[in-house]
């Protein structure tokens, strides 16, 4: 548990969960304590895994269904914590959006979970696409 | 250097040396490296201090005045990773905008140095004001 590949594997869980709609899973991806944090593209952090569960349960009630394709992932190991940089591309019902993303994850008892998600839109006039 | 408030120093120092355009001191507060990620409210995120050196000599440059109110500020340790949650409450020529957001510091050699900060607007539609 101490290799790029094990954040990678748990960065991949989240997306799987997303993706099924399945907040059991999802809620084995995060790390249940009041120090998480999640910021949704546009929306304003959440803060505590209670708030963050519920966002979740919101979105996948709401039947979004939502298809990531995964770009310029990075992965970063420092000691028991890691961050993964990437480029979420929403396929679906909001197709066609770039959501850069920092995933942050801490290691505890072995086992890394999630401890903060912020997503932000890329504006299209921006970069050299 | 292992208490919360070295990490809210750091931090500080961060919108410090942004408020004053101070490229120099900016520098201080980042670590040098290929791993740093910055992603600016709405921009595609930026990888590698390179990088991320412009694009604040850019903003310095362009004369851009920001004076932050910080609000919410909550800062964690796990080992020799850090992370800061905030909203920074911009004054200035941008007025009244809300940036959730995420700064995250890495202790090397005994000194805490930012390596993320992920920035995104508020939607004024989104909570509960």
């Amino acid at each position: 548990m101490d290799k790029p590949a094990d954040v990678a594997a748990a960065n991949q869980e989240y997306y799987r969960a997303f993706e099924a709609g399945d907040m059991d899973a999802m809620s084995d991806v995060w790390e249940h304590s009041d120090r998480v944090v999640c910021t949704h593209p546009g929306w304003s952090t959440l803060r505590g895994w209670g708030p963050v569960a519920a966002s979740y349960a919101t979105l996948f009630q709401n039947g979004q269904h939502l298809q990531f394709v995964l770009t310029e992932e990075r992965v970063t190991l420092h000691g028991d914590a890691a961050w993964v940089s990437l480029d979420e591309n929403l396929l679906g019902d909001q197709g066609g959006v770039t959501v850069a993303t920092l995933n942050v994850f801490a290691r505890t008892d072995g086992r890394w979970c999630m401890v903060c998600h912020h997503g932000s839109a890329v504006a299209a006039t921006i970069g050299p696409d």
